[in-house]
């Protein structure tokens, strides 16, 4: 990533749409947003197994994030692209794309309900549907994410 | 990124909150956000240079997307983060942080402002704030970004 991520003009400059990206920016792309995912999920995490107190108004802000947050991940798995940089994607997802996108669908509503239910501010609701949510992520790893 | 950015219980079993997280997970992080960032201004940036069709509904996604993200680079720049990982930002980032969180602040609001302009459906209303917004990348990059 290092030189191009940084810069705007880098991509700006690159002068194609999706359709023809290339494999590796797309890979780049999707392990940038489940990075972001990533980071927003730690506090969430936290609060989930009691290490800080939850915190409603923070877990709204990180709900919200991890939410729009994998609504962006469909794109960035784009024909082609189970080859062109380091991935752990599984040639599976394409030859499965439909039952790919429904578990991904099941991520985005699941990370909504999240959202819902911390906005509440009840934390035994939160722990509940954080582990509803934490379950469409393993479905997905299981099938179609090599280790 | 590989290994950890694939999976949720990765970050999920780290066990830190973002006072504590290790500069290279922050450093990856924000250039993840940058990244996601590229990702949406790429079709932006097509539409500006006339190279796709002015489309207000992708506009508004894309400009909505970046907006977003542009509100999530400042919290990667933890302190002592300048080292870690490979990283083009510079040191004088944390010398002046306040100016440098003023100009993230300022891409935020011309992305904010690109939103409501898209919003319009105005085309050349688009391109002269796309000229806005992309001067706010240029003034950060300008004085914190090492080539």
């Amino acid at each position: 990533m290092g030189k191009t991520a940084f810069f705007c003009a880098g991509l700006l400059a690159a002068g194609s749409a999706f359709a023809a990206v290339k494999p590796e920016t797309a890979i780049h792309y999707r392990q940038s947003v489940y990075h972001v995912i990533l980071w927003n999920l730690a506090p969430l995490s936290e609060m989930y197994k009691g290490k800080l107190p939850f915190d409603a108004k923070e877990a709204e802000l990180r709900a919200a994030r991890v939410a729009e947050a994998s609504e962006q991940l469909l794109e960035g798995f784009t024909p082609g692209s189970d080859k062109g940089a380091e991935t752990e994607a599984k040639a599976e997802i394409w030859q499965n794309f439909d039952d790919f996108q429904a578990k991904m669908h099941d991520f985005t509503a699941q990370s909504k309900a999240l959202l819902a239910v911390v906005k509440t501010g009840d934390e035994a609701k939160f722990k509940a549907q954080f582990d509803n949510m934490k379950g469409t992520c393993k479905a997905c790893h299981e099938k179609y994410r090599s280790e």
